[in-house]
């Protein structure tokens, strides 16, 4: 990765964690021990790809990075409440994240379960407060696709897909259907979010972006699967192995590892013609899917 | 209550069921499980007291009874998911709710959780697609508000209030900070967005409808408790007596059934004085209202 990318990323990720920390509410606010555990499942951690992705997409259309902004957190904070109610016992009974104790294990269980309620009504407020947009109607807009993105056909859905197939042998289009509505459909809407805080780009420019997040979604899991496979948890910052150990199919147990890395290889090709239409305007996505293509934990 | 109360109530209850029949997923759309989950959550039960709310409010502002029901159902569809999460082992442990066995226990555990979470992302996905507002502007500011109204310093702080006083003793206005959060906040949302589905109220109508919904709100918990110390479970339809069983302060155990049924009298009669500058148009209101207070269940 080049270095002016690093740069890039390394500002963009404290610009987020900025952000974050002023929209979300003090530790001193009442409940205080609700508003504490949001700010520790939140805050310090993660790469914050969505984000990257968001902002890269704003640069696309001529958004204001203000915009972006909180078009990323909301993001952002979808992201994090899904990982703390999937670390529960309930569901994955997981106690590493990003390096630190669950949510959970941190907190206690009820709490950790309010804290990801919490986190989710407060993404939609925050896509409902600030002007986001050229028009009202185009901020309506964008929640109705982050609250698709995020609800029984999208990332929840996902999930309950994910818990009906343990143990189960999937063959590639039905794990691809799984993490499409797991990983993709909010990785998708990170892109398009953050294309639409612009106003540079037309219909059909918007449908290839769509196309690239679409081809990214899926990259970033197979990575992922590969990642949890081969990295080690101390690098990994959560527990390595674990699909594995909860006999979850993934890219690697139905195509192998290396078959596994030769399919991101692919998918990054698809994602870097997708962009083929845009000008030197698309580098910053281009260089973003590399991160998530190349990244190590 | 005047018969043309109950057949108003009647069939707006009835509206309410078959619109949100409609915008649940379809239980044979996948997920399958998941969306039956979802329905079985929120069809068929309940008094759906917000949703008459905002139905009265609506008809007070002139609005469209298409648009209100969108409304409706959103506000439902966070009460719906609220309970659901309530019920979990590690919040109330409860097992039986609308006189049928909880989400969880009829499902499991992680998908009752999924429920929750996607019933969410479905009440803002509802209030961002459909017209519901005279401009875009208006239905931002309705979003917000319900997103207010359902997080950390609205409904789920008051859960989290809730459950850090288990085993306390609470003075009246702690007991009364703790409602304000945990059920007013989202009945008064239901009779704002009701109102502003309509165009005919000004700013300071629409002032004293919020003093009516913050009186309204905690009447209604008043009735709750009382409720609850004094009705049987099959009267209900979920378990009786839990309060006082769990050691949760309850207005009742703080100030006595008599005083408790006193109170509720008073905030009937602030929420009557709310509606003084109105004319006949808030008469539903006002039955809304005893409804609330005299209701058995």
């Amino acid at each position: 990765m080049s270095a002016d990318f690093q740069g890039w990323a390394r500002s963009h990720q404290a610009c987020i964690e900025t952000s974050l920390q002023t929209l979300l509410p003090a530790a001193n606010i009442a409940p205080e021990r609700l508003h504490e555990a949001m700010r520790y499942a939140v805050l310090g951690g993660g790469k914050r790809v969505r984000p990257l992705l968001a902002f890269a997409a704003g640069e696309l259309s001529g958004a204001s990075e203000e915009r972006v902004t909180i078009v990323a957190a909301a993001v952002e904070l979808i992201h994090a409440y899904s990982l703390v109610h999937d670390d529960l016992p309930c569901m994955d009974n997981d106690v590493l994240r990003r390096g630190k104790p669950t949510c959970h294990v941190e907190y206690d269980e009820a709490t950790a379960l309010l804290v990801g309620d919490s986190l989710q009504s407060l993404a939609f407020q925050l896509l409902a407060e600030y002007r986001l947009a050229d028009t009202p109607q185009i901020q309506l807009e964008m929640i109705m696709r982050l609250a698709q993105a995020a609800g029984s056909r999208g990332m929840a859905g996902g999930q309950a897909i994910d818990l009906a197939n343990v143990g189960k042998t999937l063959n590639l289009p039905e794990l691809e259907f799984m993490h499409i509505h797991k990983t993709g459909a909010l990785i998708r809407s990170a892109v398009m979010l953050g294309a639409r805080c612009g106003s540079s780009l037309n219909d059909a420019q918007l449908e290839s972006l769509d196309h690239f997040a679409k081809h990214i979604g899926l990259a970033f899991q197979v990575v992922d699967d590969v990642l949890d496979t081969e990295a080690t948890t101390a690098t990994l910052g959560k527990t390595a192995g674990k699909d594995a150990e909860h006999n979850k199919p993934t890219y690697v147990s139905i195509l192998g590892a290396s078959r596994a890395r030769e399919l991101a290889e692919e998918l990054r090709r698809d994602a870097y013609q997708a962009l083929e239409g845009f000008d030197a305007t698309a580098g910053r996505l281009r260089q973003v899917t590399d991160f998530i293509i190349q990244r190590e934990f």
